[in-house]
């Protein structure tokens, strides 16, 4: 009988997480103090993170050792299985094989733990004893808290206010782990009531929850704040997913041709990308790799390479992205973990050198695909998974009109459970696409500080 | 560095299930038929379900194939992990060693789709187009949904409406999957209607909706039912829980001195339970095997034995069953799923042999051991599953008492990601125990039809 997972024994789990950096012939550009416009030092980062993280931020070494603590932890839901599609691939009537890395599987439903985890760790063991850190759709914000409370810390989260309110499960999967929940926008902070004032009606965004957090751990006493994607540690957490995912696809027999992460800040799609990257750097292993954006958020395909902030007050370092300008307000789509306006310096460098490629996916389209895998694979999909699953779609159907057999793997970041009012939402016709005019984009990016690139 | 999770292939996964009637000694007396008083034969049972079901209802082979079509789609998400549970040890200081066998990792996100898959399958077999069933918290009509949407059938669920209000994202799942989803009792049946009149204000229950869905499957064409509980060939299903967590005690090189699941109408307290009791009946192995059952619906610990009906209408064969009468009204309580006035007939024999025992709880008590869980292993459980975890910690609290060590296994069914309002409820202090006063049972279990016992 057919194989349909491909399952790692806890031994057999990778005790190193990968850095691409050591291996990209064009390293990123550095990020930048705000203040000085020079590259950031070490001790410009220690006010917000603990010394484990800024050693990782700022490393080139090729791997680093996991943590026994955090290996410990990460055996509650880790090794995750890889699955064969046969379902999806029968309903597409396509020659392609397609592969999926099933993240879905984690308490909290995503790949978010696996930054979670180590961030609580390093922060312990620096003994500091509160945490900040913003969520969108509410994953990493839930795994926040539960790695939190595994570590003894205490967390407060500010969560994007349009996804408080779509996704009140989250909230409460926060609270059950013992975190503080706040609504993003909040009048709590001076950031958050400046973009009140200037944003009555605002729906929120990641970049002004991030506001709002840094605000809080550069004011409060022993107090640290967490990233949940974007900058390099965190992309370096989430290569295990790709790391299991090689030993798996030799497990399967195969080696795949395209490699699909939905992209938002960059960690699910890095995470499963860079370790078949990391071949092609060194091997010269020919391979597509693709990000899948909501077509609502473009940085990827419609954005500027341009240093901008993390944030939407500009409290961070200054980073090289591509960016949508740091004060875009994306539409309010039910993919929230998707819902911001740039890219890490590393993904964008790689981009830049065509080293990875990017498609924009309209929100109907990502639904659709969602109850497509339902049906076929059982599991109902984040709307952020969606928008990789839609790709994947994409590449299987151009695979069946040329005739040739493809291995697609893509990342199931997380299931939608949490998130079937969406669903309930698209079933009743209410949802749409949303367009972003090129003017929008202009006008976003021109108030970018203009330095150097 | 420990083990966290005992981990068998695909290729380990039982191939047969078991059927304890072979091994019992006292066997089970027969189901009778309400009409006639005498035992079942397979032809009366043929209205309501297929060949193979009914063969399987009734029969006393000890192992019974399941068929590689099943086989298959069970490989979706099993073998599931059996874990050992360190972080709730430790926080209960216990020299008990805490296993549980995680049934939460399947798509729905309980164990029910064990039987959906057969029993959808084989009404697959004999060319049947439509399907009825009921639900509870939604679990089962989750897992129906997508069962019957792999093997091509239509499906009605008629959902009991207290959870249909609670657990709206259930019903979204079953959307999502294809079902056709009615809040029970419904003015869509006779029946519905007069429960209906009967009790106007009713928020529904497991029999009511069992009356409608059994109604609907008796006067319309091609039209089977299908029950998720109670019955044998439901309970034979889910023993491929404890076939499979014997072998993986076997690789933790441990044997429970005890078993643990909630109880409902049996289904996985007997699919974790049974495998092991088959040790205790074939080699006189020393095991307590115990029911977790809510204080709000106590038919193991305060019901008779007798016959009564499955459901409240009285449409199914006489079951002979420790009862709290069919047309008792249980409590609202937010573990849905254990909302029923029976238990079924093999369950009822073995305790009224003492081979098993049961445990009542409070709904409180459910909801501190679900947080606790929560706290130090990360998964959210189901509020039916807290029944199982509230009596694995007395017993683990218990053993600390006594300063010896044991064995704990007990089945986490479900987790509660669906069910994030009642722990919003718990939070808020919302939420109460509900008693059961002697005259309320006195009431119900009189009105039972008085036959033999």
């Amino acid at each position: 009988m057919k194989t349909r997972k491909f399952i790692l024994s806890e031994k057999e789990m990778p005790t190193q997480w990968y850095n691409i950096v050591a291996d990209m012939k064009n390293k990123p550009l550095p990020t930048l103090h705000p203040g000085t416009k020079q590259p950031v030092k070490p001790e410009d980062l220690l006010g917000l993170f603990p010394k484990g993280i800024v050693e990782q931020e700022l490393s080139t070494e090729a791997f680093i050792d996991i943590p026994e603590e955090v290996q410990d932890l990460y055996k509650v839901y880790r090794p995750t299985p890889l699955v064969r599609a046969y379902a999806l691939e029968k309903a597409l009537g396509t020659p392609a094989k397609i592969y999926f890395k099933n993240e879905s599987v984690s308490p909290v439903g995503s790949h978010k733990l696996n930054s979670a985890i180590p961030q609580a760790y390093y922060n312990k063991l620096d003994g500091v004893k509160n945490i900040t850190t913003e969520t969108g759709a509410g994953q990493w914000g839930a795994s926040m808290s539960y790695a939190c409370k595994h570590f003894g810390l205490d967390l407060t989260v500010f969560m994007v206010k349009v996804s408080y309110e779509q996704k009140p499960y989250r909230k409460s999967m926060m609270n059950t782990w013992g975190a503080n929940v706040i609504a993003s926008p909040s009048t709590l902070t001076k950031n958050g009531r400046e973009i009140l004032r200037k944003h009555p009606n605002t729906t929120g965004s990641l970049g002004m929850a991030i506001s709002e957090a840094v605000e809080v751990a550069m004011t409060q006493p022993n107090t640290k704040y967490a990233l949940g994607s974007v900058l390099n540690h965190v992309i370096l957490h989430q290569t295990i997913i790709g790391l299991e995912a090689e030993k798996q696809m030799e497990m399967a027999e195969a080696y795949p041709d395209i490699v699909i992460g939905c992209f938002g800040g960059g960690s699910n799609f890095s995470g499963i990308a860079f370790p078949f990257l990391k071949n092609t750097l060194r091997e010269d292993k020919k391979i597509r790799i693709i990000a899948a954006e909501p077509a609502s958020c473009p940085k990827l395909t419609r954005g500027t390479f341009q240093y901008d902030f993390g944030d939407t007050e500009g409290l961070t370092p200054l980073i090289p992205m591509y960016t949508l300008g740091h004060d875009f307000e994306p539409a309010a789509i039910h993919a929230g973990g998707l819902r911001y306006h740039g890219a890490g310096s590393i993904v964008s460098q790689l981009l830049k050198d065509n080293l990875i490629e990017a498609q924009a996916i309209p929100q109907l389209e990502t639904f659709e695909a969602g109850v497509l895998f339902a049906r076929t694979e059982g599991i109902i999909p984040a709307p952020e998974s969606t928008h990789a699953i839609a790709v994947a779609i994409r590449e299987a159907l151009k695979a069946k009109e040329e005739g040739v057999s493809k291995n697609i793997l893509f990342n199931l970041s997380g299931h939608g459970l949490i998130d079937m009012a969406s669903y309930d939402k698209f079933f009743s016709g209410e949802l749409t696409n949303y367009s972003v005019s090129a003017d929008q984009i202009l006008e976003s990016t021109q108030r970018l500080s203009q330095i150097i690139l």
